[in-house]
């Protein structure tokens, strides 16, 4: 492995290689074991490689003959020595069977790695959307399910 | 300066103390120049400290006679040589003038800060709260208002 490659790049990239093959071992590889993440989706957070795991377990066995291709742009990327930080918008398009564009949705993702052994790995994500303050009603308040 | 100090709970701690007294300047002084900010409210991104001095010259402006008490919970900071992530649930409450208690929100929040000079400061923030899947509607899309 290259020592000056960016971090974040390089697991940017295997997050949308893996989804792709809906392969949810290579997914969860990005991660270290203490994971904490705010995601998009229906709860206030995620603490643990195994609740991450059965989140892309249930994400990829949910989408049938689909496929995802994930695409990530205006990435930013701060590599420390033992940190590193990155953000950026990520698209998620599914793809028919056929290879037809069925809907396209993009968030904003923030990953926070650090070297874990000799690579690094993700210790803490965090995906939403803006709201406008009228849609407060559809938040997820803390402790909601 | 304490070098031991953390300095993601120095941070936000300086954030709850400068929201409490309305001070814009103080406020801004936590973050760098070059700030980028995923908010939870009304649009994609920010970036630039003139963007996020606007924002909160907007926001304590928009008060009136009220305070807002702001509050952390569930606070995990990782400290690198030069990066350090941190990670809280942050709660705002509405105070009136008489200090009772007007209304209350909590976030998740994200902040990802470098040495700048001597100090700390926060070059990425990232605020929101989990959606319901049917809430995408309200969302705010890439490139919207």
């Amino acid at each position: 492995m290259n020592d000056t490659t960016d971090p974040v790049s390089v697991a940017l990239a295997s997050y949308a290689t893996s989804a792709l093959a809906k392969d949810a071992d290579a997914f969860v590889s990005l991660y270290t074991e203490d994971l904490h993440v705010f995601d998009m989706w229906n709860q206030w957070e995620l603490r643990g490689i195994d609740a991450w795991r059965k989140m892309a377990q249930g994400w990829f066995g949910s989408l049938g003959d689909e496929r995802v291709v994930v695409t990530f742009a205006d990435v930013t990327s701060t590599v420390g020595a033992d940190l590193a930080l990155g953000h950026a918008t990520v698209t998620y398009t599914a793809m028919s069977a056929e290879g037809k564009e069925l809907r396209s949705l993009d968030n904003r993702m923030t990953i926070a790695m650090r070297r874990a052994g000799g690579s690094w790995k993700i210790f803490h994500e965090h995906t939403s959307g803006p709201l406008e303050h009228q849609t407060l009603k559809g938040m997820i308040k803390r402790g909601g399910a």
